[in-house]
């Protein structure tokens, strides 16, 4: 399995998401035997299995009690996924009841239904994570609503913010995600258990009581029409996944770049003995933020492969089911990866307030500008206001000239403020708008939702 | 970004889906003039503006009464994307008001709220689309429950279905697209109202109730925080688009595939008079099946440059802002174009039930494997009777000798059944399981969704 | 990034390319071993190492010697992909010589190095296997050279073909891809040994010599400028392994249909006691063909992501390094990987030619309606020759009425030809063309690019 | 069509590539009549068609004689992308000689041919853009071939470098670019001239002797098998503008930080008048830059698409070549809009060296790290060097303690070199290495390749 070939060097800094073991080859046989087990008991509840062949199934059903080895080399000589398992199976069964294996069932209603539960489980953990980053997230929010710094926009200073907001903005776009994500578990936990194509021939008239004894047993739900040709809601997850890993990129992005030298504001936690260059000691880089972005990259080309796994051929085509399996399994593990990465980097973010302040300064009291024509505009009017400021800024920056000097020449401002006024005006720290509001607010929301994501969930962390 | 340079040759044969003609200059433009309005009403509601500037700007807030070209040439000579049309419409409004307009608003809060009504009505078009193609795919099910064909999976004869079976597969993924489309307009139909990054200063203490108003004016919705730096709900709407087009990409290729001479079972509509080749003047090729494909993977593509414009800088880079512009118009034209082929593939498509039938028995029997198999397999067991069955059947494609004068030769086949009873086993038509049922109820699913997308929209096609 | 998570149950079929394995953790660390004795001893030609540190670094620059759970471990302290590896590796070269290990180089001067080293080999296993399976495709030119088909475009009966012409065609691709990988050569297999950022500031004067001793044992070049933001080489390499993944998921495809019942003109090799299904015996399915489709798609998906990396910050973003060393990897595996199936495909593929004749027999003689019509055309005009020849194969489709039938219905057809004319001009194996010479030309083509590929590669598949 | 479905703002700040007018309907139908002019040409040479036939029609094929509007409502009618243009051409040409139009051809003979026509133009246009661009990089690499400033790797400051140097790794890119250009046009620029699937049918004996025809005619090269189902040469083109795309975008990213007023380095000009916000007066944001970041990610976008382009069915799929025809269009105007803002951007940057040398300054000589620890490594190893100095640095950043100061308390540094020593070893301006050369050196590469693509380029921009 290649996500990240060659593993990550940060592995040490963050706890495992344990989402990579559930892909194991165990594990996931493993519940292609509880698929085969849920299946004989729903068709023994039908009448079409002996009562005592599906108990004998379902007890059978360990993968402990296969012989792996013999199933691997059966996988080479039949190049089949599944058969392999059923007769190994079967035969540990038992001759009297063994037969009943598989009754009915076509390779994907196993394949798929298994797969299925395992992508709940890693499904789960990746809520929990989400939850530890948002709780992580609302602390910072609060820690940190009062906080000023430069609001900037492309590339440029804009107004002033807190980072509490700054951390809002993260906040808004994860918690949708926490949304997205609860939403398609409808769509995306469910049986495929309609026979070869879905028309539950192979079931006679049982096939949607059959169906829903399986669901039932393994907590999902039937589908509509359950044909294999079907793939919207996992595409979507997929999806959704991407969109997590478009968010998580841009918070990586941010912290990196505030992280520069030439910003100092904000940091990445690097423990005692990190090392950040051979050849550099003084180096100090980001690593889990370097990992965000990169995973994000890797998480969003997803997103391609698995929208062109839709395009099924008439009832199937197995290449873009084996496309949709790879592209699935990888999502999650990179997802998990990811939200890790997030929860370490929220939790441990060490500000700089001071440095915040003094970039504040950089652009000698620019950053008020729009406070300044505001105020002016309402003796003036706007349009006229706009103009004049524009005209003193645009001098102040190209003349390297400081904007209160060039202001204070101006007859129209003069006319209108005292110097004192127009340096309060500019004041970015009395400029904050409802920043600090929306950080709190923001920061209830994100426990909130945490609470709903972390209900039931171990604690730890 | 693309959305077919060079038009489609195939343009006469789709009514106008009139997506294209909403994202003109002047409608976009009217659009913004629209939100200036709503802004400067709000603002007066909050005793921000002057009530007498707000109605005259209200009322003059029409693009006929502004000079484009003057907004053409400022914007060349200025290159801002609305300074220029904003002095323009100061200008109209006269020199008493006009200085009102844009009144602590900043670019991007008109441009992307003017945006999102210009979007709106486009989903409102996609959703009459879906909704027509739907009633199309509902009377198809319907038409051809009951006809039977070969289910097909890795391009194999599986076991049988019917036509109206393989429609109520492309109706499930259709109506789930439906929902998802509904599901996200509450985060998609936002202002985005908070000044310059989001943190309401510009609009002093009013800032949220300047917001509800605009908001309630435009019937849109305010955000939970008006940052630009947020864009997963027009990020969703990209990738839910994408998945429409996944699904028209499959049902576009199940035509191309079925229109073949080998085949001959099913066709999308070919008036009289369209020409297939300059040289080759039997052809009868696939147009819109063909441009379904086209347009699913141009649909496909913006999935990813949609994820990848997440990737903000702090409070917002404009890269990021265009990218998504650009690539949101580009998928509702795409999507609109896509929907107006499908509803005439799927209201016109002819099928010929008798090569269905023809096809059916190009296996001598052996699409009914399963079925003799699982019969078989309640005498014997399914795991010695998929080894039987097997066996006989590797050996009719190898030695290409009926299916049925082997199984007639087989003395475990014999001991359980007559050779009649083996033919009646392997009878396609007895074999359909639930697809009548299915293909009727998907029907019905088909038209209570596209009554619901179709509420309140115009008649006719 | 992804290449099959959980193996591919086909693997029995195909035997292993080898590239897999060149990824091991053993296999680059002795990469990186191999180019850090390279630099200690070009720097000893320098005279910058002492000459016996460099003999006693290359001595031993062996993995075998070093403790990798202490590098393990010490990995997961530093959390840094190199230092622990060069601290072990010191160690073990003694205290003498130990601290001249890694002299004046940077991290990436090593594992970049190394990596282009692994690759190396990677491509030599990769240009093998095209090498091979250009082999194949020639003799299956030769062979089908004479043997016709209907050519298809459109999903539609075009013109006749030959098979042999069919293959050609994948033969040209393939050809091209050839070269591209050859051409690319000088600009991959590079060494970055610039130090820090490229400047050569840790080497002194003697930077550019070193860099060329380190290429010189290497039998790598040096870089133009050694930045490690350059690596369009890398992506270059990703592209064309994309590109090769297009042509393979084209001939996956044909082959795919072409197996299809309604077909049934080439098949993939089906070994014996190959299963297709748990459920329905009779099953063949394509397997090599899929998965060729499927490795289609996973390769392509890295394309974008390979571009995206190309977005360095200033001299130097990690994140981009390892989303390109993820995605080289995975694209040099799976290009293997689907390399391999080509070879077995187009090695055993089955021809059926009995039924390619049988389906050009499915128009009834309408794929000679280009043939026909030029030749009525030569005499009455081509404009009216088609309008004619249009017509009456328009009708004979729509009336599903023979088109010969028709045809000597025709008065003008019937002033210019007899129906015994009219027969022969239909007739599909007159109408070739140079499909025949097309076909032998590309088999010599492929079989002398095979030669150059395979110039010293080891005998056998 | 399209690329910036509204344009871009910015469009008066660069000049016209003049890529997107070759793309008009008249220019591309012209190009479809000069294909039909060789075509006849050809074929009169080889005794298919009439001389006078030929030479009527080669007189003939001017746009301007035909009735466009006829051509469209027939086009309406048919449904066919190019018959009615063609009938109206004959229908000009007249009775006589009319017939003789299109002999023998396909339509994709002559539509792809047009367009390979077209692009060729593209082409040339884009060489002498990247040409103009290189030597503008020239200029500015020379300019600051000496310029010191800080090398950054991963956010954090490295070793220094020159901006020069900088300006060298993007020549190095470009010019990799360049050769890329020029080496597939072999490949690219060549006629399909085989008939319907191209196995020359339609042509009789004289079929390569027509396409040679036709070749010579227009400057183009035969195919060595003219199928419609290769398109290796046009996807490569596309893919190889997707790879200028990423540098490109690199370049604009690396602009775009390095304007932020943290950094205030360089600067893409911005001429007087030009407005950066409705709200906030002082702002002087990036346009150009942006623009490179948005247009990179839309050129990148289409590199997925062209690969899946490549499927074609059999002997041709309509929509592959569809969707790869508007891809190439695009990608070609995007190619041409993105490096117009280059050439902008490279020729007007503006550098501000004292910010450069402050900005230095700024970890307190921590940029020198690299270089003391080698010094000192000479006299006590490598090894024991790195961690001497790793503690020292990394306490300087923890406790904010200047790393002179540090250092100078350091017994082991102390006792190798004195504090004057020490401050000269940390001293940037002394740690350049072969900056300067390569940026020199670069600077003439650069100007070389200029040379060669602009070789019979107009003057001026």
């Amino acid at each position: 399995m290649i996500v990240a070939p060659f593993g990550r060097f940060t592995e040490g800094r963050v706890p495992d998401p344990g989402i990579a073991r559930l892909f194991t080859r165990e594990n996931r046989w493993q519940a292609r035997l509880d698929v085969e087990a849920a299946l004989a008991l729903a068709e023994a509840d039908a009448g079409m299995v002996p009562k005592e062949a599906a108990k004998a199934i379902a007890l059978t059903a360990r993968i402990e009690k296969l012989d792996i080895k013999r199933v691997l080399a059966a996988t080479s000589e039949a190049s089949h996924p599944l058969v392999p398992l059923i007769e190994e199976f079967a035969r540990v069964v038992g001759s009297q009841h063994g037969g009943w294996v598989h009754w009915g069932a076509t390779t994907q209603n196993i394949t798929q239904t298994a797969d299925v539960l395992v992508l709940r489980d890693a499904h789960t953990k990746i809520k929990e994570l989400l939850g530890r980053a948002l709780r992580a997230g609302a602390r910072q929010a609060r820690r940190s609503a009062e906080l000023p710094l430069a609001g900037r926009t492309h590339s440029q200073h804009a107004v002033p913010i807190t980072f509490g907001f700054k951390v809002a903005v993260w906040i808004d776009e994860l918690v949708a995600h926490a949304d997205r994500l609860e939403r398609l578990e409808d769509r995306l936990f469910c049986v495929l258990m309609g026979g070869a194509v879905g028309t539950f021939a192979s079931f006679g008239a049982a096939g949607r009581d059959i169906e829903a004894g399986v669901a039932q047993r393994l907590g999902l739900k039937p589908m509509r029409v359950p044909s294999r040709a079907i793939n919207d809601g996992m595409v979507e997850y997929v999806l959704v996944l991407a969109q997590v890993a478009g968010t998580i990129g841009k918070i990586g992005k941010d912290v990196y770049a505030l992280m520069q030298p030439e910003f100092g504001e904000a940091f990445e936690p690097i423990p005692e003995g990190t090392v950040g260059s051979s050849t550099m000691p003084h180096k100090r880089n980001p690593q889990l933020a370097l990992d965000m972005m990169t995973m994000s990259a890797e998480l969003r080309a997803l997103a391609a492969p698995a929208l062109e796994s839709m395009l099924h051929d008439q009832e199937a085509n197995g290449a873009m089911t084996a496309l949709l399996e790879d592209i699935s399994a990888s999502a999650t593990v990179l997802a998990g990866d990811m939200l890790a990465r997030l929860d370490v980097v929220l939790g441990g973010l060490e500000l700089d307030g001071e440095r915040m302040r003094a970039n504040l300064r950089l652009s000698a009291g620019m950053i008020g500008s729009e406070s300044l024509m505001l105020s002016l505009g309402e003796k003036i009017g706007r349009q006229q206001a706009h103009e004049i400021v524009f005209e003193v800024a645009q001098k102040a920056a190209v003349t390297d000239t400081p904007f209160v000097e060039l202001l204070s020449q101006d007859p129209v401002v003069m006319s209108a403020f005292s110097v004192a006024e127009v340096r309060e005006l500019l004041d970015p720290t009395r400029y904050l708008g409802r920043s600090v509001e929306i950080a709190r607010a923001m920061a209830q929301v994100a426990d909130d939702v945490a609470d709903r994501l972390l209900k039931g969930a171990p604690e730890g962390e």
